[in-house]
Parts: structure tokens; sequence; C-alpha cells
């Protein structure tokens, strides 16, 4: 028997009721080179309108890609409006891949029409040449000096739109439709295409609005500081328009002076970043009146408890960590101290337990699964790979289908993403991440977890950053080796690292071997490169 | 283009996990007249799978409708998660209303199993005989010594449940599957159904835990006054399982003494009832230690704010408003003081502020429609019919379709429910209710707000309660006439209601005639059944 309630679809439109309505006087601000920009919501709906007029005059097919190159800016939010409402899907473009990686996403994607920020040109430039998909280029004058391309595909972002016809109704659109797709970041292998449905989006952007998770609600001034082409900025710019709070944009502006005073100046009250970037706004977060912050997220790897505990002391709350994948909307976990243990705790220990992932949305379901395949235990100790399932999880990759994702080794024959990350759950819920599987170092026939080894010696005051990973040995196996930025002039030695380990960790889990770096190699996303690092030192030593 | 998301139902089945392992140590405590009786989650969950075992030993085919007769209990909570997790509809049954309209009800949804708590069988025992649908009665012992007719139908539930085969795993249910089933309190003719499907009960839950409505979290502790056959508890049982709060329900222990002591004991952080039992709490609100509640909602009907006034001097808190129906699972509106404007607001203005319904949930759009079929504008001033969509709201009432529910007033024809509430809806989405469509008093060919009128004469402290309703009038068509219902021993009179309306409202308002009665009729769920009294008073007039 069927229920009889309205079939009325979790789409994307439904967020311009909010925008032209409840919400049209909240507004977007866009930090520029040059000053801010502000526009009411109830302005850039009527943007969103004419940039759908825009895909019809360019005669964009309904479910092509539109590939965007952009900065979090209030243009980027108009495309993330309009390309999904009116039935495309917008392709957001990680401009600080390699160029080969860029290409080819764009050719795998078959991007139909680009919009660049004019800052980003050089990034695109040659892709024209290269991607026959592309039959229009439209460039969103960001005030950099850079010189359109002379060629007939190229438009002015303002005047296509100050030449539109305004859409007046987005038509109904099913909930499965594709709206969004966004690459992995690749750290092994070619990138790969993760298509979300406007339902996924819907979905995931109210999870956002729970009070166990990120709570964002009216009175809120978010700024997602994670890139647009990152995940959907985590999810941020949709739920921020379902909530009515407000968003400020970094732009092109990302020194961290910039991105402090921006958070200053505008009262925000939520900010996400990865912590490379919390890494490097920590030296000015004292200089500011950051007192509207109450809420500061890392993710997009692990959060080391020291630089949350470093952040409380400048700024007054701690970071709080969180996990997800591309493949996951993104957000899974949220870090929080579930009720019956916080009272006991002191606010240090507070402030550890919030680095760890924390318990998962309502909407994910979780297991852990031991290397025979069996489950392990939720009790906080054992390990095991971390599987999720849930309508903001991905089926398959693009150009996959879900039936044949069984043959690709990240999804199970039974309907769960493998995430690649090694993780134990404790009996209230919350999952730490102990490494991911490939970065396990196997010594002696034993684990050793480099994020563990990583941390603690990232709790050093003298260590700025920290890598850790497994080398050949022909006793062992592997052995650890760590890789260490130090902070200049310290005198930090290998010896000091390793007696600071001692009575941290095991003794067997002490690297043999510390290396001092200028720097770690980065993927385009901001963490640590293992890959990259893993072939130099393994070209350095053998 | 299709997304490449999971296919994974928003339905009830989704609830098990967080009850089996995240919120395994949660409980629900029910409130008996013996004594309480706690149980967690984890054990809960084992007795829904016996009981879905007990529904397939009874033969109940799949989206056959299961009765209940119940007060707020764990066995009711049991029977809103194993009835709609095994493929059936669960029918919850309001044993307030009239004998004739409970068999009508039960005959209506052909019920095939009803659950009785036994303090309730008088109320079933004349259905045996009447409705012919009904194979099996189950009783729930709730202690009291009401005697099971000698009837083979008749079962007791604990001996089922302990012989019972648990169901091991919910199969895979179509979020659009019919879930649950309740019928309007009928103010006007045969009371209707309102078939919920799993999507809708999820897609509600998830509004509660939001932070701008209900933010109902892991810490919280949820007691649902309101009654489980009063659309589903207002969605809190469920919001609570959503978000691992634990549950406190109050059984058929309805006294406020024993509700304000079972929110001192269990510390109680979220309660929800209609405003006619805050009323009757009130008293007793200044002896208990309420510090642990954060929120009390007040729905099923205005909250007038003096009310709420007094409920905040005693217990700190004032008692915030919302506004739903049926219709609308319920929740639509919550109230809140949107951001901008709170700063500039006195104590005083706030708590008047939360006696409004507030602004609607993500999920709910508004419309308001003016007399002449326009739209209103959405000023705080222009009145127009309130009109509702959303995936939460019924297409349908049981027994028609959506297709031929344009044919039922209730719905409009471009897919919109009649609230028939007339409203305003201010700039920042605030909405307020001024009264019933059938209501209203037009006198004169002007509109008189009898919610208005009201809520300033229970504003007078001598006042318990009043309701304004319309009376035949020769010269203007209608004028008000107030039934009020005053301290006793106060002295009030009809003047001094006058003289205190006087001023409050405009002169052409008030009413001629005030009379005194010693209570009001209500509605099986508590609200004033105006329809009855304009009955008696047209029966007492003329």
């Amino acid at each position: 028997m069927h229920g009889l309630m309205q079939d009325r679809p979790l789409s994307l439109p439904m967020l311009m009721d909010g925008m032209e309505h409840r919400f049209s006087r909240k507004h977007v601000t866009t930090t520029q080179p040059s000053g801010t920009v502000s526009a009411s919501y109830g302005d850039v709906a009527e943007r969103v309108r004419r940039l759908a007029g825009v895909l019809e005059h360019l005669g964009v097919p309904a479910g092509a890609r539109v590939g965007s190159f952009g900065w979090n800016s209030q243009r980027h939010l108009e495309l993330y409006m309009a390309v999904p409402c009116s039935g495309r899907v917008l392709h957001t473009v990680n401009h600080r891949l390699f160029a080969d990686d860029v290409a080819h996403i764009v050719d795998d994607a078959a991007d139909d029409v680009l919009f660049v920020d004019r800052s980003l040109l050089d990034v695109v430039r040659p892709l024209l040449g290269r991607c026959p998909s592309v039959r229009h280029l439209v460039v969103m004058d960001d005030g950099s000096p850079a010189e359109p391309p002379a060629d007939p595909r190229v438009h002015d972002y303002e005047t296509l739109l100050g030449a539109a016809r305004p859409v007046a109704a987005f038509g109904s659109i099913d909930e499965r439709t594709a709206a969004a797709l966004c690459y992995t970041s690749g750290t092994t292998g070619r990138p790969k295409g993760v298509l979300y449905d406007h339902r996924s989006i819907v979905l995931h952007a109210m999870t956002l609005l729970m009070a166990d998770t990120f709570a964002i609600g009216e009175g809120d001034t978010v700024m997602p500081i994670v890139p647009m082409f990152h995940v959907n900025a985590w999810g941020l710019p949709y739920a921020a328009l379902m909530a009515g709070a407000n968003l400020v944009m970094p732009g092109p502006v990302m020194s961290p002076e910039r991105l402090v005073r921006a958070m200053e100046t505008c009262r925000v009250t939520f900010a996400a970043a990865v912590a490379t970037v919390w890494r490097g706004i920590l030296p000015h977060a004292g200089d500011a009146d950051l007192s509207a912050l109450r809420r500061a997220v890392s993710g997009g790897g692990s959060l080391p408890v020291a630089l949350s505990r470093a952040f409380h002391e400048k700024a007054g709350i701690p970071l709080t960590s969180s996990w997800g994948m591309t493949e996951t909307s993104p957000l899974v976990c949220s870090a929080r101290v579930p009720g019956e243990t916080a009272p006991s705790l002191t606010e240090d220990e507070r402030i550890t337990a919030l680095a760890a992932p924390g318990p998962p949305t309502v909407l994910c379901s979780l297991r852990l699964v031991a290397e025979d395949g069996s489950p392990a235990p939720r009790d906080g100790r054992h390990r095991g790979e971390l599987q999720v399932a849930g309508p903001t999880v991905a089926a398959a990759y693009f150009g996959g289908s879900p039936q044949d994702s069984a043959q690709d080794s990240a999804f199970t024959g039974d309907g769960w993403l493998r995430t690649g990350d090694v993780a134990t759950i404790d009996p209230f819920g919350v999952v730490r991440i102990v490494d991911r599987t490939k970065d396990l170092v196997k010594s002696g026939g034993e684990w050793i977890s480099s994020v563990e080894l990583e941390n603690e010696i990232m709790a050093m005051p003298d260590v700025l950053e920290a890598a850790v990973i497994a080398v050949p040995d022909d006793k062992w196996g592997e052995r650890p080796l760590a890789c260490v930025v130090p902070v200049p002039d310290a005198g930090l030695t290998a010896e000091s690292v390793r007696r600071h380990l001692a009575g941290r960790v095991a003794k067997w889990w002490i690297p043999e071997e510390v290396i001092m770096l200028d720097a770690l190699p980065k993927t385009a996303s901001g963490k640590f490169a293992k890959a990259a690092l893993r072939r130099s030192m393994t070209a350095t030593d053998g």
C-alpha cells in the first residue's frame, strides 16, 4: 500500500523559495583583491534565473556538464544553483591539479561549457585546443589583468547575464537527476568522477543543519574556506542557502591574514578548512576579534590535537574534526562529545575528543571490516576497514554503473563503499581513523599506524609538519620512516624526535630514520602527498 | 542523466541501526500507576524484532492496518517501529473520540489486528461485535484491573512476544510505502484518515533535529506529553530514536502533578503538549526542579502569551509555539526569533514573539491566498488563507487518491493543501495565525478575529479560558459572542471583560455578549470545540 503524501522531489529548486522570500535580505559577501562585494540572496536569486537563461541561450542541453574553474565567490554560488536547477550538471574542476589531469577531467566529463575566473585563465587556456567537447568559455572578471584568449568561443559573464532572459520557473526535477560532478584528488591513479544527484545534495545539506552535526541556522554567517571545487565546499553553500545563513566567500584572496580579517569583519560564526590552512591561520588568530566564531571545522585529513589546542588558546574555541570523502558528499562524521561522557572531561580531554572524527550523521550507516572479512567489534579497540552506506554515498564512479561497480575495488558486492581508511568505532559511535589501509606500516607482521606516529611527532612544539611512510626493510618487511619539517632554527634533531616518541608509542614503533625536510609535498587539496613522498624516498634511498 | 548515488530508501528500518549500535544504552522510561519502567534501546530493538515476529505469527498481511489504542508507552513505541518496519501500517486510534467515530475509524481503516492497553479495554470491547475486519485483539497489560473479553481473538502482548521468533532482518522498503495512518479529530464531519509514508516520517523526523527547529540531539531527554495517537505524537518518538535522545513516556498517568514529577525525576530537556495541558501544569511548575528543561513546546492551537509568560516565571523558560495539522505530519512552523530582530527585543517582547507559530521548516513551502484567489503579500499585515506544500504534506485523504483530491475542498487543483487557517506572514517568514476561516466573525462586511479576542480575554488574570464564536445578527450579519471560564470566586463580570477589551481591540470588535461558563467543550485532542459551542449557543439563543 502506497502512502498519500505529496510527490515533492528533494531537488535544488526548493532552495529558491527561501532565497526569494524568507531570506531575501540575507547576503553573500565575496572578498576580492580590490575589496569586498556583497549581494542579497534576493538579488542572487534573480541572477540565478538570468544565468539559467544564459545556459538556454548557449544551447547547453539537459544533463550536459558545465565546468567551473573558480574561487569561492558569489558567481560560483550562482553556478551552484543555476546549473543544476535548470537540469544541467555542474562540474567543479580543481584547478590546482596537474595540467594533464585537468585536461583528462574535462575530457572525461565532456564539458560543454567552461566558466572560469579571469585569474585562472592560464589553467584553462591550453584546454581550448585539447578538449573538443568545449563549445563555450565564459570568463568571470575578478579583477585579474589576464587577457582572455582571442577565440570566438569566449564570452564575458556579466555581458551574457545582462542580456539574458531570466527563467521564470524551474520545472519539477526528478530527485535522482544528476546535479553535480566532482573528481577525487587522485592520490593514486587518475582522478575519478563522483556524480551527485539532487536528492543526495539536499539530504546532505539537511544533515548539516542538525543540532548534533554543524547546527547551521539562520543566525549563522558561514565561511567556506574549503574550495568550492572540493566536494561542493563540503556542502556548506547549499546548507547556508537552506538555513538562510549569510555566506562569506574568500575569493582568490587566500592569505591567512586576509582570511582572518574577513572572519573578523563579517562576524563569521562558522568556518571550515583543511588542517593545513588552519595551521597557516594560527599565527594570526590572536590578532583579530574572533568572538563571533562558534565553530571552526577541520576536515580533509587528520587534525593534530596540538593544533586544535593552540587554536583554542588564541581564538577561544578548539578546532573540531570531521571525516568524509568525495565519494560521501562528503560529510560522514562530525566531532562531538557524546552527552554522557561530557561532564567528566577536563577542558583538555574535551579538545582531544573533538580532534577525532566523531559519530556519523543520521543518514550514514557504518561498519568495520576486519582483515579476514568478519565484522570488527565496536569497542574502540578493534580495528577494521571503515565501510559506509547511505543515500549520500556513491554507488559507482562516473562512467561506471552501480551494476558493474562490484568490479571496482572501491565498492563491495553488497552495496557498501570501501573507504580505504582503517578505523575504530567506540560504543558511543565515535569513529577514530587509525590510518589509510595503504599507509599502514607492516613491520614484523604487525601493523604500525603512521597517523598515530605523525600526531605524536606534530605535538612537539618545534615541529611544523610530519609524515610517516613505510620503507622496505630486509628483516621486518617494512619499517616506518619519519619526514619532519622543523620550526626554522629550533635546532630539532632526529634523536630528539625519537626521544619524544619513547614512552608515547610502543618501542618497536619508533622509526630508526627521521629525516628533516624544508617542506612536505602536498596534494591539490592540501593533504600530505604520501605517494609522492614514498616515490622520492625510494628514489633517494635505493 | 541520473546520479550515481546509493539507492538507500528513507525508511524506518534505518532507525534500527542506531537503536542497536550507537544508542543501545539510551532508554525509554514509562510512567505507570505502580511506578516507572525503563528499558534500553538495545532491549527495545530486540522486542521490536520479536513483535514483528508476532505479526508474522498472526498472519497480518503486508500493507494491512494494525490498530493501536494506547497511552504513550514503551510498548506503543515498539508498535511504532515493528509495524511499519515489517511492511504493515500502524493505525493509532484516538480513544477519546465518540464511540461511533471510533467504530467508523476502525471500519474505514479495516484494521486487521488491534493492540490495546488494558486500561482502555472498555473503549474497544464494543468493537469486537461491530467491526468484522478485526481478527485479533492483543491486550497490553498496564496494571489496570479491567477484565479482557472472553473471546478466542484475544491475546496477551507479553505472552505473544515471549513465544515469538524475532525477525532478523527487515527487508528493504520502498520509501513511498504506507507506514502510519492517523485520523483528523473531525471538528466538522467524520474524521478523515491521513496515510503517511516512510519517506514523510523520516524527513519529518530529520527536520525536528535541525538547530532552527527543535534541535533534538543525543543530549536530550524528550517527553512527548502529546498523545501517541495524535499525529504520531508530533513525530517526537521517531525524532528521538533518530537522534539517540532518551524518551520519557507519561503512560496513563496524565495528572499535572505526576507529569511535573516525571519531568523533574527524569531530567527532561524537551517536552511538548497542547496549551490546555500546559495550563494544567502551570500551577505545579514552580514546585519542581525543571532546570534541565531547555524547551517546552505548545501546539495544536493558539498559545496565549499570558500563559507562556506565567510559565516563564515559574519554570525559567517560556513556552514556544508551533503550528501544524494531521495533514502535515504535523510540524510546519516552530517558533523562533529571527536572528536580526533578536538583539533589540526585551524579554517580554521575546516571549510574545515565541507565542507566534514562527517560520516554516526547510521542507515546507507556504503561500497566502487572499479571498479573491490572488497571492497576499508577505508583509506581516495582509491576511490570506495559509496553504502548504512539501514532501511531509498530504496529497489526499485515505480512501481517496491524489488524482481525485482536486475535488476535495482541502486540496487545491495545483497540489497545495488548504489549511483552513487565516494567517499573515512577515518579511522574516514568521507566520501568525489570525483565525480559522470558519471561525472568523464577519461583522458589517469586515472580519473580526476570534483568536485575537480570545487571546486578549485570556490575558486577564481572572480568566481561565475563553472562546469567541460568531452568532447571527440582524443588523451586522454576525457578531462575536465571548464564552468565558472565570477563575472561581474571582468575581469576574461581563462588563469587566468588555472594559478590558476597550483600547486593546477596535471598538466594533468588542462583543455585546459575554457569557460566563464553568467549562468549555473540548475536542478529543484538547482544542476548544467551537462547533459544539456554536451548536449549544444557537440552541440556547434561538
